[in-house]
């Protein structure tokens, strides 16, 4: 099968024109009003104009400044009452193939989750046509939610990981896109077979494929991705090392989600400080990886994960889910470990890095909560302890960063993408939330979302759940979109400078 | 302002054919395929058939069982692919006038939340243009996420708290309302003034509203709703408690949020052995008493409880946003306690009893969970204490069961709603899933969710965000819904027979 071509060049300038809002730093959102953003036809941000309280007053500026032709080379998206322009939202951590199995985890915990959910759907996707419908879906919906990046696992199979990194430059979503290496610990009709030798091999013609339909690595590249410690040989382990080092490629891989997780990789390494070493020690931990999870890590282990550079892949609602655990993401934050947040789905049952974000701030609250009364009153927390966990908790600002920003250092593409800055790529959305009309009672003047007369309240299908009554400062408003936004609220989304999905009210 | 008309009388029997699913008991949800079920005029289920693979069946069947003329007195709605029948959700626990505030509550707690956010806007809904605009929306949403009864607090305002009564009865969503009483600690502008015999008096012009709007009190029915021990006097409480014995009222209220306010009770009642003892004083912990959060009982407290046949409100969303506890649901059930979902609006950042039950799961998680392990590897728990965790998980059918038979318990609706039984009345949803198309690939053959062929992928504005491959179990289909789903997936609502809410695309 040939891949599809790559999308078409940008044919025209765009301006953004109204208010823009990102992250200027882990606890400030920064808002810009009446702006408007240039991005020219490679999907650069090549100017940023404040002050432009019109279409016309941001054309006339920025086009004679940019030298562009306002009339014949420039298209123009301004925004409407309630709408304001927002970074895409990078997901450092998705499991592709698992995508059919969000929700369904009944009440397993990680090891017996994998073998019951996961090993049989993943190798089900061996088959192509299979394949294809769900990462379709998969990559659909992520955009639709405002993913413009994100950070896949595939499965072992070469074909299908090839097609998923396919799918993901045909619809413009940046990707890294792993083929999963796992030869030791998974059931006989999926684990790669052959040796090790035969398990790089493997794995480079995924990274061949991707090299071959996107050489830049613009959109779709490719990222080495040893399942986890108790699924790879050492052997494997080493020789993925090596290459990482030789290609200067990224890796990633899960690190301390689970208990049991934690005392199998004490039972295979024996003789190894702790999981963190065991991956140093293949030199797989450098600052090119994503470890996800991370909820249970010691002092020792931050220290180390620190001192290389390694990145974070938070996962609230895989990490609930599945009762691994609370990762105390304040604490690798003040120890200057990057993190992002990862929808992991499937162990995250919602493909959406809003959810995730949502999550990570009750996750958060979990983490400051006062121990509950029954049973635990007499083990109440030191004072170190108390602080610590009241210190926890992580606001909305906060966690936004971590779903733009954040994931972006995550994934090294601080330099790109994650704010509005001239000189980066235009990789956005739109968000547009319900401005509550003013007729509460709604007598008869409005088709949509009204009371049809006979006493059947009719939804509007284009609204979501984001009620704006109008006085609510812009921080609240951002509150609301957190707590109650859904794709709905997602009205566009663009990857360098290309508009991938839309809905069909925006 | 005269009251709008109660809604009309059925004009006609329906039958209803597809699938049903309802709570058969705590941990078991029934599935009763190729069913249909009749409801008469009166919105009450007449009959219940199996086995009936078509509508004509269907109609044939009951229709000359029940003596109905299937042509001209009969209306027959048939479940499509992807949708079944559900009970509707039951809302134990919300505040209609902090609507406007869902997902603001910044790191606030209880006590500091009320004053910035909550008694602020209560107060401002004095004015009935206001209030009539935030309550109507208010139904609106609950409705469309299929909230078919709900328990509201209003504020302590009369007009205002008739006007919702006013607005649930013209939407025809079954409502408990009760006017706030709230006579100490509260804000000079937002305060029951007059002493306890005003207190009384205003309520009960509000109770006698609503016995005139809705004599039987069918779909609006009053109760006593003294905000929380910490905000009413003695005499207060006292003279509330006994209007609900002459009268047998229902009451709710707030018991054991939050660690402050147990503190703030302890001064206030520092001969009472507790919190729950405070209200048993004064005659209102009762079997028709409805207490919202009881998040840190203590055992004699949960004995008492029991003991008085009083119900919990257990509201998840608002327990984690303002960190005040995880509630040990588990434990109280075991107790022969009733417990059933509150959204908590504002507490809780959203109206959907859905996610209330998605965070109902998650949060019994974060009870289940192992310490984490910074600083709380020393304090590992007894096992007594490991089982009790680890017991505390709730799954998929336990959270839907809290959703519907349980809220019905507790509002003392289970001889009517909560399950469809011949006999109850048919306050019901039509959920609807999204069927994934076999072309993974799109190719041009549906216009809607697909490629548009220039790259953008166009969203449906309908189908929501439960995907379905074909493949799943029932079972997964549900833990599906309950995961993923939203309003979207509600696609009719009924209460007493009567439609009530419908998506355009249904």
């Amino acid at each position: 099968m040939t891949p599809p071509p790559p999308p078409p060049a940008l044919q025209k300038n765009q301006l953004f024109v109204g208010t823009f809002v990102h992250s200027k730093s882990l606890n400030q959102l920064e808002y810009l009003h009446d702006a408007s953003v240039a991005v020219d036809k490679s999907g650069r941000i090549v100017a940023i104009e404040l002050q432009c309280r019109d279409q016309a007053t941001a054309a006339e500026t920025l086009c004679s400044k940019l030298g562009w032709d306002a009339a014949a080379d420039v298209e123009v998206r301004v925004c409407k009452e309630g709408q304001f322009f927002f970074p895409g939202f990078i997901d450092t951590h998705i499991h592709a193939p698992q995508y059919p199995n969000a929700g369904i985890f009944g009440n397993s915990t990680l090891l017996d989750w994998l073998n019951k959910y996961t090993f049989p759907m993943e190798a089900s996707l061996a088959a192509l046509p299979r394949a294809r419908r769900v990462y379709s879906q998969v990559v659909r919906r992520t955009l639709s939610h405002g993913t413009t990046a994100a950070a896949y696992y595939a499965t072992i199979d070469v074909a299908a990981t090839n097609l998923l990194a396919d799918l993901c430059l045909a619809a413009g979503q940046r990707a890294f896109v792993g083929r999963v290496c796992m030869d030791r610990n998974a059931p006989d009709n999926y684990i790669d077979k052959g040796g090790p030798a035969a398990v790089l091999a493997r794995t480079m013609e995924t990274i061949d494929h991707m090299r071959t339909i996107d050489p830049e690595g613009d959109i779709v590249a490719p990222i080495l991705t040893p399942r986890f410690a108790p699924a790879c040989t050492p052997e494997t382990m080493s020789r993925l090392g090596d290459v990482a080092r030789d290609q200067d490629l990224r890796i990633q891989t899960h690190i301390s989600e689970n208990v049991g997780e934690i005392a199998l990789v004490r039972e295979q390494y024996p003789d190894s400080r702790d999981y963190a070493s065991v991956y140093d020690m293949f030199g797989l931990l450098t600052k090119r990886t994503v470890l996800a999870h991370a909820v249970h890590l010691t002092d020792d282990e931050v220290a180390l994960v620190a001192k290389r550079g390694a990145k974070v892949a938070h996962c609230p609602c895989s990490n609930s889910a599945l009762t691994s655990g609370e990762c105390p993401v304040r604490w690798l934050l003040d120890r200057d470990i990057d993190v992002g947040l990862g929808t992991d789905v499937s162990g995250g049952y919602a493909p959406s890095i809003l959810e995730a974000a949502r999550l990570a701030s009750l996750v958060s609250r979990h983490l400051a909560m006062p121990y509950n009364s029954q049973g635990d009153a007499a083990r109440a927390p030191s004072d170190v302890d108390k602080k610590r966990r009241e210190e926890a908790t992580l606001g909305v600002e906060e966690v936004l960063h971590l779903a733009t920003r954040g994931g972006a250092k995550v994934l090294g593409l601080d330099h790109k993408v994650g704010g509005f800055e001239v000189g980066m790529e235009w990789d956005a959305q739109l968000v547009g939330l319900n401005m509550v009309a003013d007729n509460g009672d709604d007598e008869g003047d409005d088709e949509s979302n009204s009371n049809n007369g006979c006493g059947v309240i009719v939804a509007d299908p284009h609204e979501g759940n984001v009620d704006v009554f109008g006085w609510e400062t812009w921080d609240e408003r951002i509150a609301k979109w957190l707590f109650n936004g859904d794709d709905r609220n997602t009205k566009m989304v663009w990857v360098k400078g290309r508009l991938v999905h839309q809905r069909p009210s925006s």
